[in-house]
Parts: C-alpha cells; structure tokens; sequence
C-alpha cells in the first residue's frame, strides 16, 4: 500500500514532502484534510498525531510528524536521488541551511504570512517593515549564494532547495496581498529585487511532478 | 590536525557537539570564546561565522556552524556509534525529536532562562508560569517515553537525546535560581516531579568524557 500524507492544502511543510516524494519517485497518497470542516479535531487524527498538526506520514507501521524528519525518512528509506549530499561537507551545510531557515527566516515570514491571511490580526506597517527587514536579511543571503550557484548546497537539488521553496512561495502570496501589498515591503517584483531566488524558483516548477504538489485551493483562486 | 570547535561555555548548542565528539571517540580542540571579551566581534570571527554564534566547527577547509548541522555532519564523517538511527523510522522519530525539542521546548525554556540570567529582562510571574506550562507539556511527552525506554528514540542513545539533554540542565540550572525559584514552576526536585527524566540525565553523565564536556563556569560558580 502506498504511504499516505495527511496534509492541509497550502501547508509550506507538507509542500516540501510531495516535491521530496515526487523527485524520488515514490508513490504515494495524499489525504486532504481541512481544518474548517475540523479534521484535525477528530479523535481519530487526535490519536494518530498529538499534536494536531500536519503533514503527517502513515507507511505501515510508522506515523511520523514534522516535516524535515519525514524527509529525513523518506531520503534513508529511498536513498535515490540524495537529499542530504552525498559527502560530510554537504551533508552538513544542507542541515545547517535547513536550519537558518526554519530559525531564522519562517518565524518573520510566518509573522507576515499570518498578518495578511489572519484576519483577527492587526499588525502596523512599523511592524510589517520590522518583520520584512529580517526576511530581507534571509533573502540577501539565499540570493549571493543562487546568483553563482544553481542549488543552495552543492551541484543538485537537495532538502534545503525543499525546505525553503514553499516558505518563499507562500511568503511572496501573502507579500502581495493588502496591507503588505501597499507597504511595499521591496520584494515585489521578484525577478527585480532578487533575480537569483526567482530564477531559482523556475528551476524548481520544473521538477516532473510539480504541478501535482501545487496547493490546490491556490489554483482555484488564481 | 584536530577540528576545531569555537564556543562559549554554558552554551547548550555547543554542549551537543562536544557530547557527539566524545561518543564517537574523536579528537578536538575547543577553542572557548567569551562574549564579554568581545570574541564574537572580533574583524576573525565575524568573517569566519558571520552570524555571530558559537558553536561554530572548523575542520580543514569546512567551517560550519549551527549545532545540529554540526551533528550531522560528524555523523557523516564519523558514522560509528550512529547518531541519527540504524534504520528509516529510527532516522525519522530522531529527527522528530529534534525539531520537536527545537520548536516547541527551546522557545520557551529559553524564556524562562533569560528571564533568570539577563539582568534586563523583567518578566512577570504570570509570564513565567506560561513559559513553564509549554516546557511541562514537553517534559511530560519526555516523561513518559523514558519511564518505558532508556532513551528518547530506539534502544541507543541518539542526536535526540544529545540535543534535548543541555537544555534540560540548562532550564533546570534557571528554574533553581531567582526570581524563577521562589515562582515554584513544579520541576524541581526534578526526580520527585519527572524522575525518568532524571534518571536519563544519569545515563548522559556516565559517558565516557562527560566531565570534560560541562561547562567550566558552571563548575567554578559550584
């Protein structure tokens, strides 16, 4: 039986694993829960992931949560193509960009992404162009690095390409809404302001199975 | 030549690293590094890790920082005893753990220390014990996983339990001191209120070269 993703459509975490899934070749199967119809309350999904979050992996035996640990999984249990380098050196600045990712830029994109689509937050423009200025700072860096280079870490596409694409994605969808949009928080239009992260972007819709991984309810809306 | 291993004592991401070092039998140096000193602004360090923070790995021409990344990348190096698991779900529940540990107990635990040690920071009673409610959900998941295995993840010790363990001492070392103390947060005696995490933290300090690895101005202030 395939393994199955419980996931929420437009989850940048659940993003990362199907575009895993889907340069490794592996079959699998999404189930789509949403949280206003309360799937994540049920006291099945309850027993089956604590702490109510998704993506979660049911293969067999093995329940698992957190994304970056589900790809972890997926890469030892279907080690073609590797996602975490094929030597030490690349092994570990993969990790270590997956981690100023997760540290360093989703906190302040995150609290730019809930500003726009939450609506019972309010957040001055002071604290838009605060959170912005250290998305900025991640965004300086990714860029230096694909202005010379194809992937983040090494020759191919790894996990960091895969951890930090969707939170790129649901960052800029969200920098384009009101009231980000009016505060013209500078990274719109991409392909102007960091030319090296949209090439690279394209780089990534390219892979075979891209379109499958795209958040549904965004092409609804498009 | 040795790696190198720049750091600052009492720092928990570091403390993992040298925990990994003596398990797997390899050979260091750490170069300890003092903030009040200005060593972390020095023109070197900064060209050498330009965010600034320690532990920061040198090992011929690789330089990397972020603690978990490091682990990985001596795991790699270094494969025996593993650190991430001997088969796929061992990887992913370890890696579960970690960013478990990183997202859900650090930011708060992390909290209630600075709350403790940054002279600056005043924070209210009210606010400690929310801290503390957040690290007791997390401790109580620890709880129970040690009250039936000796470790977090499989039946060896792992990265999971490298990497939770400083931040256990750590918060433990804050909640005995005030204004934290007095609060009574409920962790302390920790063997009366979460005796398997106690008795874990016994397990960690019989490895071989543990003594080596505590932070040095803790032992001076003991």
């Amino acid at each position: 039986m395939a393994m199955e993703i419980l996931w929420m459509s437009g989850s940048p975490f659940a993003w990362g694993v199907f575009l895993a899934l889907e340069l490794k070749g592996v079959d699998y199967s999404p189930n789509l829960l949403s949280a206003s119809a309360g799937d994540l309350k049920t006291p099945e999904f309850q027993a089956l992931a604590p702490r109510g979050r998704v993506p979660v992996l049911r293969d067999g035996d093995v329940v698992l949560w957190e994304s970056v640990a589900i790809l972890a999984y997926l890469d030892a249990k279907y080690p073609e193509p590797p996602l975490f380098g094929r030597d030490p050196e690349q092994t570990g600045h993969i990790w270590r960009v997956i981690f100023e990712c997760v540290c360093y830029l989703v906190p302040f994109s995150e609290e730019i992404v809930d500003g726009v689509f939450e609506d019972h937050i309010n957040m001055s423009e002071a604290q838009y162009r605060e959170a912005a200025a250290k998305v900025h700072a991640e965004f300086q860096n990714f860029e230096a690095r694909l202005a010379e280079h194809d992937w983040l870490v090494g020759a191919a596409i790894s996990a960091a390409d895969l951890v930090l694409y969707p939170f790129t994605e649901i960052f800029l969808r969200a920098a384009a809404r009101e009231p980000a949009a009016s505060h013209d928080l500078g990274f719109l239009p991409l392909d102007k302001h960091y030319p090296a992260i949209a090439a690279w972007q394209e780089r990534i819709k390219a892979i075979d199975g891209y379109d499958k991984t795209y958040p549904p309810h965004w092409r609804a809306a498009a």
